[in-house]
């Protein structure tokens, strides 16, 4: 069970590896966490010792300097130590062992891994199976989950509407091979918004999608009807190739959020989008840079929100680690 | 104006641009500010916690180590977090706009940039249009300017001569391509030297150089006559093949500079050179390396020079950003 | 002579090039240092002021992730200042000379150089010819010496067996190519073991080992016995190409080490590896896993010799540095 790794048995977070198995409270803790956070963020001086004489590696499987500086930025300002290590060019091709090399880590004190790899499911057989002693946090794995963003999503919407009660959001593009997007469905599930939609051409939604705990629309005409929420996919250009999508000007002439299809929406709908942006493909200019959108707001709340993760995950673990050093004694 | 865009509304520095448009005082107070920073320097704890708490990201859009650790190593003596990205292997290259990236890194709340740009006004454009509430530093932008190259300089200067007054100094090779040259005549001209030379062949100088506030010499035997300082400049090697120059061996005949041309100069003569050096073409080991060489200074006066401006446009620019939020609220 | 340019007048540390050259007992200082920062890294924060305010710049000419981690990870809990530069690509691309580039790096006031470099003797040079006032640790010169991690070899040892007295030690495998083995012979007899066995195939021996004060053994079943350590290298694979070595099976089944051939040492008899380790070549999985096994201690000693070492020689170099500058005065 997801939530059995990612838990202490007293139930506070350990690793962050999915959104999947954490409860409505615990969402709601790393929300109001990373809200404190926004507020040292706007200090003079941004850092807090939380992490202080911690070691923070991150990990990065598969290359994403945005999402690494995120991590690299959000760990500094809570005074952790910070390896970046792009494993690409690093000891696997020695042709050490995957786990012989997180081993070694371990064993160099390190006290969290920040992974991102293009497998789904590998930060949870970090977690699992190699150092399960060392907090994991996932910064995306393959097409399974990508959970800070999910929550930085989720901050963004709680901070301008206030609650997720009886909320509408859609989330529009490539659903079928978005880890993002999986992730979250299951968050705005869990806080209890009133309807989550996905919209998408056919050959962009998983079959099942509705197992998902989502509405499945292919038109935004119908989609964006009465929401509160947009959440722009950024459009993958290699997917053009494979044949599962028409031209980019075709695209967007069809789930493009331009003004004009922006008015489906409620008049206060706010629009979200990851970064980084296809303008053009997948969002106008003007309402990427527009009144109701958020975007800019989501990257400040990544920040918070990434702090929060970290220094509770962290807490966790040294909780952990403490009580089995002491049971062993 | 370049000095509007530099300074706030009481003329205190909030971007470091250019040399242009900064008055003496100005000038005066980075080499004051510098100065004080090299006593940092000869400390057992060299670290001072001015920007503590601040987040300062290296862009470097065109390479250069030396340039980057430079800042790397002020900034850290600041107290700053540090984030370095290497532009060429980052989002951009995932048809994200410039301005998108930029705007992203102000919302991590990032509070510097210091940027390397190889296009000419790259460093002016981002303070102007892109984020002018983060500070921005320029470490080089194509053939335009170097301005914490040349402040280095005037420090080097200063504390060898002690003033400006009275004194002759000549910048000697690629004026042309030399971002470098151009700060340095600003800087020279703006400190009261009494005269500003250039030394090269016809094919290196721009034609128009004593609008620059310059004498054009093209003869060593000449240029040098009572020269107080002499900087020698970089050959670019890539030059060479433009047909710009005749061979190394040519060129360093009759422009490099060696025991018996130094002779021509003042005694007390001080020879400067930005690094990295190319011994044997535009300058002799022994004369590189000899009691009239103040090269290595010049080194240890760049980590003096980068803190006081870093430090400096980050007071100003913290001044300006306290004021615009005050007035909204 | 090696020692006297790693210490100072008064017999202590300031660079540390070799295990050659230096005694017992300031071998025994390196363990007892290192063993107090273990402590250290079982803290819950795991930092120490000691180097706060130093810049520790990490020169590596050769690539090595692994090496260069477990230095930065020391530096860090010795609270200094890390620059990262990786030589290959950095200014001496331009043309520069080693000498110059390293001036420049001092003159940055650069505190000390963590130099790996594929020639044998480039620590050396650089801390008797180019900067003897930074202080030089070592960490891997081509065939000759890798100090820390035989020190952390040495750490290892005392830790499982209390001390060096009467033990029998041997070292197997690629001994002929093994800066490894050269400083780990040295440290072994200086610390005063009762025996250093090498096993290896002839092609894998140098002609006079013997002269290194060890004892010659072509086969496992011979060199095994009585053992009390059990050292194996990490086999080159492109050794292979070479002809001085059958196939890798062929090896394996003469040279690895598996628990049918571990079972001809003494029941109590330890395991070390380097790292990283070729699973199936060198040794089984059941040894690498098992409970004689002390690979990943040696891990965690290695970040604790390297803040030893880097502390010791930082604290020798001020020292003379304080001297030399109360002198000029």
């Amino acid at each position: 069970m997801e939530s059995e790794i990612q838990l202490t048995p007293s139930g506070r977070l350990k690793h962050f590896l999915s959104v999947s198995g954490l409860s409505r409270a615990l969402l709601t803790e790393i929300l109001d966490t990373a809200e404190s956070f926004i507020e040292v963020g706007e200090r003079n001086i941004r850092k807090v010792p939380l992490l202080r004489g911690k070691t923070v590696v991150n990990l990065f499987f598969e290359p994403s300097t945005r999402t690494r500086s995120t991590f690299e930025l959000a760990a500094k300002r809570l005074s952790a130590d910070v390896l970046n290590l792009d494993i690409s060019t690093s000891a696997t091709s020695k042709g050490e062992s995957l786990s012989d090399m997180l081993e070694n880590l371990e064993a160099m004190a390190s006290d969290m891994f920040v992974v991102r790899h293009s497998q789904s499911g590998a930060a949870h057989f970090i977690a699992e199976s190699v150092t399960p002693n060392v907090a994991i946090v996932n910064a995306g794995d393959g097409w399974h989950a990508h959970p800070t963003q999910a929550m930085l999503d989720m901050l963004t919407i709680r901070q301008h509407k206030g609650s997720f009660e009886g909320l509408k959001v859609a989330i529009v593009g490539d659903i079928l091979h978005s880890r993002v997007a999986r992730s979250q469905i299951r968050a705005l599930n869990t806080l209890g918004v009133a309807e989550v939609r996905v919209i998408a051409p056919n050959t962009l939604l998983p079959n099942d999608v509705e197992c998902l705990g989502v509405k499945r629309f292919t038109q935004m005409e119908d989609g964006l009807k009465d929401l509160d929420v947009i959440i722009m996919l950024r459009l993958q250009k290699e997917r053009m190739q494979g044949g599962l999508l028409p031209s980019e000007q075709e695209y967007y002439r069809l789930y493009g959020l331009n003004q004009q299809k922006l008015a489906m929406a409620k008049p206060d709908a706010i629009v979200m989008h990851p970064g980084p942006i296809n303008r053009g493909v997948e969002i106008s200019s003007d309402v990427a840079d527009g009144p109701q959108s958020v975007i800019l707001n989501q990257v400040t709340n990544g920040i918070a929100i990434r702090m929060a993760v970290m220094s509770m995950a962290m807490s966790g673990q040294t909780e952990t680690n403490t009580s089995r050093k002491e049971a062993l004694e």
